[in-house]
């Protein structure tokens, strides 16, 4: 099955050709410019990335960023002698006496490594030949000399094997023009003001240590507030929508995700198990079994199903520590996770519908919208990997069937993808852009026909027999951490009142406001608003600049004025103008704000 | 420091010396009546225990619980012939050749095991001899006939050790009448009513499943609303008493407990480390040192002291499978855990009495009271044993004293226990007595001058100097798992309305009721009660039934009549009387007593 035939769409396709064959011919020009300085450079691989291009080399003195932009004017200069790119081919021996001759031993072993039918090419630039399979541009004078940026060097292992030669990268961004290079560089700037790991340092929402481990963050009092409201947002709705909202345990006994199978497709994520008398235990890397233990805790009926059901779970899996990246990329996470146990394709397909509305909702409350901040995508299996997918045709075709027509049915484009599904069915991922454009997976829908085999999950159906279910795994909100992490920089920490760690933020003149500000704090306090105080001696002016780097919604200024009167004079985050208003009023202000989860103040 | 010294009191002590006496004697009769039996029985231990005794013996056939009457009714023969108990010393050598005469090797064993300069005592009874410290009754005839009774049979290992023989051990009762005796045993039988297994498996609030793991609950939707409900109260209330609520992971690098120094304490109780990369790491069995490492991951002011930080954190300590009972003792479990870094002794001493004025509050909500339900304990050090404790004479002085002054202050008696502290310091316990009496600790308040010094928890004070704090480390409700338990049995699963895991029950009469029943169920569901609807085929009376069994407080039971009127007729748990209400106002009086957290109907 196509990815086409689910509806792909190729739209800008010739501009992305374009720029691809840009970027891959830049790549190119920068080996040429890098081999012109360090005539004994050896070369590594120099492939296309998103919005640019890298080449690795191995070189005999160490560079800095403050040689970029000389290789980047020798890279104008060779654009400027308009250098045509041909194609040519050669037998495998031929390409090994090509890379033998230029002393490129990596060029060599990549040689080595290609299959034995495949077909051996060399793009040829002036006087510097790669082993490519392209394709290029016709000439360098198809280069828009002001189009790219190199920017900064990284070291990186030859194969990413730690083992190998540690190479410098050279990274460049490659657009079509001038202002499309300005407009992304202007966006990575934004981004960086934005991003989690900075923004979460500076509001102090969270931190790690190094004694406690990589990749485990701490959530502080801050940090926590938010995780807090969002777990109960959660699990509340979830609730009102009729899961039933679990706790099971976070390890479980190897023999659990034999059972499920999962053990030998997740074996290299999964942490080494423990040893508990003869047994041997596993910090759980999903919480699928362990719900379906609970559904086997007692015969079931037809009327029980669907069973939803839900756990904020705890789960554990591998990274490399190279890999860890903030809260995005952490080795332990909490999952809103849930299963649903279905009687019958009709009723899962309901449930798919039901999850994608739940997920919606929830998307639209922090104010993410359908095709502007997230798109579907219909992950497909391959019934050609039999090693990858569990085996069955019928049943991946009617599931695949369902999951299709569901997105159909709530009128939602989507682009199929072949060989994304899970071993156990296909799946629709939403996927999200974050404030650089990245999309990423943020939330999942599964279909899966093979739980229900090899864990007996069955239930007595209308005419007293015994049937097997479909079960559908979903995350309503994904990972905490990384949800949490999305939404600081979509926020830019500006979060709305009910996520806002601290929602009012209340500021002494003198010390004789002091307890004045503690009176009016517990006013606040007995209404569940989280209220700080600042009642240090610094200068006023001092203390708003410091609320509003915060990024606290509301402050209030407490001195004499103030305390003789009920009406406050409120500097709301990111407005010029005070807002007078009756404390009372104020108050069912921020719980109504609170209540309705209001995006705006 | 003699424990007599704070208060302990001797109330009692003669009437229970007598009945320990009694005790005693009894175990030395049964071991009469079973070699009369079994001649060739070999004798183990066979002490004291709470109400009652037991012995264990090597058989030479096996017994089951209906031999016990002829053995018991051998026993008062025994006693019927007043023999007297009479006690002698023995050297080492003429012990060992008595044992040995008798063909006693676990006797031999005992003797052998000795220290040097203990002296070695006998106890005659008739033709019976025991080695035996004492003390006993003078004669069989102060022994009450009916007071006491063999209850069951055990299997149990020499020396508790799972490589040696394994023993059958014989249990009884016994008290000093009958009227005692028979009031122990209907407690017993009330108790096995209301034990948490019994009944969290009756109300399918909680389940184990063998693949998971011993000893690892899994928690239904049902039990979970509880777990859930008593986790935002406690969040909630320690948030309102300024308590910053964090996360941190439930794993750490193996050198995080060897700089607190838990690790060779609490090595035993931990679990084996997983490997990750080139680092250990463990499942951590307590929460102190994570939160030290969020405390110290910027520089602290003495104006943020006392900082109390507080988590509900998931810890695992290692326990035997044979030891695993129901939630009680599990190897995974969620502390209501905090630690509070004050700046100095006196500080200290408020957050401590603050940690008891809390801990006292949530048993209130719990409907416990001081004297009858929970008593305190001050559990002090040993100067002597410098293996046990840290050494440091001068604060564990000035701990203990803070700690008694507390309690002297907030006019709670208590009794002062040696060698019962922490290793980094003295505690204050709040023993909890459950259904059957036995006294447990729930909740602990400790003082801790050792964490400070080890992880330099430091803070700058007024005048610009660094200064060491003190910690204080507390758990305002306990483990939720064994405070749950502690629950079902103290309400015998009638819980208050807040903490039924279904607070209304709605039993359609007909089929043609039903979708009225749904229609009533979401004005309940709207306003956040849990409700849920009983639409079975079964008739009124078994689902009234039913909705009995499952403790529910509110059943209403809709039929013609209830569908033509905004009237319901509410059947009360417990009570005989309908309740007759207007639908508006049972929602409000429900919603009231949830927010009240009332412990009436």
């Amino acid at each position: 099955m196509s990815a086409g035939q689910w509806g792909y769409t190729k739209k800008h396709m010739n501009k992305e050709e374009q720029l691809h064959q840009i970027r891959h011919s830049l790549s190119h020009i920068m080996a040429m410019a890098v081999l012109k300085k360090f005539p004994s450079a050896k070369l590594g691989i120099g492939p296309v990335i998103d919005n640019g291009f890298y080449y690795d080399f191995i070189l005999p003195e160490k560079l800095s960023d403050t040689d970029l932009p000389e290789i980047e004017e020798s890279m104008r200069e060779i654009i400027k002698q308009n250098i045509d790119f041909t194609k040519s081919s050669a037998t495998r021996d031929e390409a090994l006496k090509k890379a033998q001759s230029k002393n490129q031993n990596f060029k060599e072993e990549l040689i080595n490594d290609l299959p034995a039918d495949e077909e051996i090419t060399f793009y040829a630039s002036g006087d510097f030949e790669d082993l490519c399979a392209g394709p290029h541009i016709k000439n360098s004078k198809d280069i828009p000399l002001d189009g790219f940026k190199l920017t900064h060097l990284a070291g990186a292992y030859w194969h990413g094997d730690e083992k190998r030669e540690m190479m410098t990268r050279i990274y460049g961004l490659a657009f079509l023009n001038r202002k499309d290079l300005a407009v992304h560089i202007n966006m990575l700037e934004q981004a960086k003001l934005r991003d989690h790991r900075k923004l979460g340092k500076d509001l102090e929402l969270f931190t790690f240590s190094d004694i406690v481990g990589k990749g485990l963050p701490l959530w502080t009092a801050k940090g926590a507030a938010i995780r807090r409201e969002l777990e109960r947002f959660i699990v509340d709705e979830e609730i009102k929508r009729n899961y039933q909202h679990v706790y099971t345990p976070d390890i479980a006994k190897v023999d659990l995700y034999k059972k499920s199978g999962h053990y030998p497709y997740y074996k290299d994520s999964m942490y080494a198990p423990i040893k508990i008398d003869d047994e041997e235990f596993m910090l759980r890397p999903m919480s699928c079994p362990h719900h379906f233990e609970l559904y086997l805790s007692k015969p079931r009926s037809y009327r029980e199903l669907p069973m939803r059901i839900a756990e904020l779970a705890k789960l554990y899996r591998y990274e490399q520590s190279g890999e860890l990246t903030g809260l995005i990329r952490v080795r332990s996470f909490c999952l809103a996770d849930a299963h649903i146990i279905c009687a019958d394709n009709e009723q899962a397909k309901q449930e798919v519908k039901g999850a994608l509305d739940l997920i919606e909702y929830i998307a639209n409350t922090f104010g993410l919208e359908f095709g502007k901040d997230f798109t579907y995508r219909l992950s497909l299996g391959n019934r050609q990997d039999e090693k990858k997918y569990y085996k069955d045709d019928q049943a991946w075709d009617m599931a695949e069937n369902t999951l299709k027509e569901v997105l159909q049915e709530i009128k939602r484009d989507f682009v199929a993808v072949v060989d994304e599904a899970s071993f156990y069915g296909p799946k629709i991922d939403i996927q999200m852009k974050n404030v650089i454009g990245k999309e990423d997976t943020a939330f999942t829908v599964q279909y899966d026909f093979v739980m229900p085999e090899r864990f007996n999950l069955v239930h007595t159906d209308k005419n007293g027999q015994e049937k097997k279910g479909i079960v559908i795994h979903r995350s309503s909100v994904g990972a905490l951490e990384r949800v949490i992490a999305f939404l600081i920089e979509h926020y830019s920490g500006n979060f709305p009142v009910w996520l806002s760690p601290v929602q009012v933020k209340i500021i002494s003149v003198g010390e004789t406001h002091i307890d004045f500000c503690h009176q009016i704090a517990n006013d606040f306090k007995n209404e569940n608003i989280r209220v700080e105080i600042d009642e240090s001696a610094e200068t006023v002016g001092n203390k708003i600049r410091k609320s509003s780097h915060e990024k606290v919604p509301y402050v209030l200024v407490i001195g004499d004025k103030e305390m003789g009167s009920e009406d406050l004079a409120v500097r709301v985050r990111g407005q010029k103008d005070l807002l007078n208003i009756d404390k009372q009023k104020f108050i069912t202000k921020i719980k109504t704000q609170i209540k309705d989860r209001d995006l705006t103040l």
